[in-house]
């Protein structure tokens, strides 16, 4: 089937309306007509071919919130009406070790919401920026949030799960003391998860102007990193700190604020490296230094459930499908609190 | 009172025989006969005021191993005549959360064995390089081993714990598939104890040559990391990769082997940085990368013990002290199998 989509026919070009192909449900699969879809920055970055490997046309979106509109003939987990969520992926393998331990996010044949090749035409997968989506059910996640939270539900998606799941992973709650560092789409989901775990949350920005905006996320205090006394204050305190930024920086001026054993891990990956970590540093305290990659599907549909039993949702503004390119913009320059949504109805004219 | 010892009077002065003071025994004090002293790149490094802070003349050496020759009034933990050791601490405050978890080595107050702030006279603490030494009973360890294997036990004081902390720490056991970078001091005793956990292991080297003598300590697989096709072989595969290597090289391609949330851990820092290791390796598979000092006083006595009862000793080459100097020169050229180890009875003439 035909739906209208939002997507670029080149690097070069603007994101605009065009027709693409969906699957007819298998006997696993979901439809979906979507009713949101957040703005991630991997979006930008794919549609502009800022990484290798780009198809055009290309249609990003893996925030991807929306009804279950039609379901295939074996399918148990969802039903038409059910409110659904689809985020960074939409198939595995299903049967390696990292599939069956719930981490297909982690699989070797992980496949992507877009620009991953896929049987389906045109021979990769075209994301959320469209009206509907064909996914199996297993990669289809439930929402418990209210419906009228629905557009601030769908960065959960990609945001959420990405600061979620190695928060819980290095065993962040009631005692911890984390850091976050940068205020972004990323790191303003990564404050509230945190707080709403029990954790003394310290957020970390270049910009004394967030501090306000921190504390109102949920941060217990704000450390303005170019501040050397701020950062000093905290040396060897935390149990973990969650780096969401990508750019290029010192990563000792946060090592250095880790206890024993503590652990420093990134989110997002630098076009260009890091200034080379001071081993000294890891070595001195037993830290570490990790990454984390978006989350499994176990983890994402926990935390849903964590969000809406918790009242948590993104900050985000709402804009039409012919503002996403404005909207790319404006991310450019971080004028955001914190996650642009399109509203995917206004895709039909 | 007064001791023969070796040490160097200024960073670019061999080391020569010297006088050097010792306290009295306090109630808590242990009063050793020094057997035998391992010579560590530490002490090099030291001596040569390659790090900063070298305080002049500096008395290396703290892979000690002795027999108790008296005792404090308070002393329960030993007896005249015991076989002891000290590794690379000899005080710390006694009270923090790393000393009362028996992680002194991690204690912000801890005091080396040499070059560390004392009391003492003079002012700074002398190793083992020396007849005897007067330690707090704390820091004194049990060697079980039998007594012609003296000699060889005193690397297992710094080399061995650097090597079994790690291990231990990050589960090596059965079913473990675990990577030892370089065939050196440190990493022939990682190779060593790997083994003796029940680890799979692989050992990593430059050189071709070898690859014999890495089979021999242990390893189930010698890989030569110039060789990118036997490198490639063990992509994704590994769950612990101890590196060993302070000269500065490429982080990366050890990465890459990990598994999911496996983790390099690096023993040594480098002088100058490694190459900035690539996020992306680390975020993929949720891989860490993390530091490791020395270890503990409980887990040094278990690794002395495990080491006892597994038949486990550094291979060692035995100098006398007027031979020092030309031991370090040949350290410098990789010129030992694997390591030096002094007979201090020769420091008397
Ligand atoms: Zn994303
Ligand atoms: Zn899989
Ligand atoms: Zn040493
Ligand atoms: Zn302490």
């Amino acid at each position: 089937m035909t739906v209208k989509a939002y997507g670029a026919h080149a690097s070069d070009q603007p994101l605009v309306s065009m027709d693409i192909t969906r699957r007819e449900p298998g006997a696993h699969d979901v439809q979906i007509d979507i009713a949101f879809c957040g703005i991630c920055h991997s979006d930008l970055h794919t549609v502009r071919a800022e990484w290798a490997g780009t198809l055009f046309p290309c249609v990003p979106g893996h925030e991807i919130v929306g009804r279950v509109a039609a379901i295939g003939d074996h399918v148990t987990s969802h039903k038409v009406g059910d409110l659904v969520g689809v985020g960074c992926m939409v198939d595995s393998c299903q049967h390696c070790a990292d599939c069956e331990e719930g981490l297909e996010n982690y699989c070797d044949n992980m496949v992507g919401t877009y620009n991953a090749p896929t049987a389906d035409e045109p021979g990769w997968t075209m994301g959320g920026y469209a009206q509907q989506i064909v996914v199996h059910e297993r990669y289809v996640l439930r929402i418990r949030h209210p419906e009228q939270d629905l557009a601030a539900v769908a960065p959960l998606l990609c945001a959420g799960i990405t600061t979620y799941s190695p928060l819980r992973h290095w065993k962040v709650g009631p005692g911890s003391k984390v850091g976050v560092v940068g205020i972004g789409g990323l790191g303003h989901m990564g404050i509230k998860l945190a707080h709403a775990m029990g954790a003394h949350v310290v957020a970390f920005t270049t910009s004394e102007s967030k501090r306000a905006d921190a504390k109102a996320l949920g941060a217990d205090e704000v450390v303005v990193s170019r501040n050397a006394d701020e950062m000093a204050a905290h040396t060897k305190s935390f149990d973990f700190i969650l780096n969401t930024v990508a750019a290029p920086h010192d990563l000792d001026a946060f090592l250095v604020l880790l206890k024993r054993d503590g652990t420093m891990t990134l989110v997002g990956a630098p076009a260009t490296s890091h200034p080379s970590p001071n081993v000294f540093n890891l070595i001195m305290k037993r830290r570490a230094i990790a990454g984390s990659m978006i989350g499994g599907i176990p983890e994402t549909q926990e935390m849903l459930d964590f969000c809406a039993e918790h009242g948590i949702v993104a900050d985000i503004e709402l804009i039409r499908a012919d503002e996403i390119n404005a909207a790319y913009e404006r991310m450019l320059k971080g004028d955001i609190k914190y996650r642009f949504v399109i509203d995917n109805a206004t895709m039909a004219a």
